[in-house]
């Protein structure tokens, strides 16, 4: 039986970096993953990073089921409710990235509270250090504005 | 005989309108068609915008490649030699985009040239007007910045 990889991001400002990560967490599914990707809801971006994202979720949601590696990318709770992500998309396995404590713990509650046969891996953060993270590549955008006019 | 459809671009920060505009270009080859996108190199990038890219070349050629609507994508040639790139990939349809008189120009003097049966279709611009492009884009993440901070 093919395992499904649940995963989940912002994902405002696509690199290969997410390429690289979404591979990673859908690897940990072995042959035939299903990877179904939560796209955080713009008032969650907001409230998380005090201003919203460049890209509206609808958007940013169309995206990342664009890519080859995903299988199906849905739009999050605007109170990031994980028991009903989880009841909803029944995962094998969450993958989470190196700076999502606060989903990592909010996951492990919920597959606590309900007993769930569920495995939680994390990810790593992949390349260029001064480009994995898109407030990073905010940042270079700025830069390379400010030395070229 | 599924076709072969051509489009080219930078490709530097990734936004929904390229997948439509990527999806646009592919239908032109009717079903079953084949997506080629040329990515163009960083000396080109710095050339043509004044500016290099956010982005290393081989990240942008990954990530496009990484898209489900693409079939292949590949490096450009410094020079932009659009007759190599027609030999190598030997496309039905080259699909340029609203701002790519210059490649168009090239095409169509390459096609004439060697009396080629290719066709070269126009493709649209998509959507939110202030995001439609990578310059907009950035400039808009340098207003949030500042109106944030």
């Amino acid at each position: 039986m093919p395992k499904t990889v649940l995963t989940s991001g912002a994902f405002d400002l696509i690199h290969y970096g997410h390429i690289r990560l979404l591979e990673e967490a859908k690897n940990h599914g072995g042959p035939n993953a299903k990877l179904v990707v939560i796209i955080a809801r713009d008032e969650t971006v907001k409230r998380l990073k005090n201003k919203p994202p460049v890209f509206p979720e609808n958007q940013r949601r169309a995206l990342i089921e664009a890519l080859k590696v995903v299988d199906q990318a849905l739009l999050g709770y605007e109170d990031m409710d994980m028991a009903t992500v989880i009841e909803k998309v029944k995962p094998d396995i969450i993958a989470v990235g190196h700076d999502q404590d606060t989903i990592e713990k909010m996951a492990k509650k919920a597959i606590k509270e309900k007993n769930l046969p569920i495995k939680i891996v994390r990810i790593g953060r992949f390349g260029q250090s001064n480009l994995d993270s898109s407030s990073k590549i905010k940042r270079k955008i700025v830069e390379d504005l400010r030395t070229t006019y």
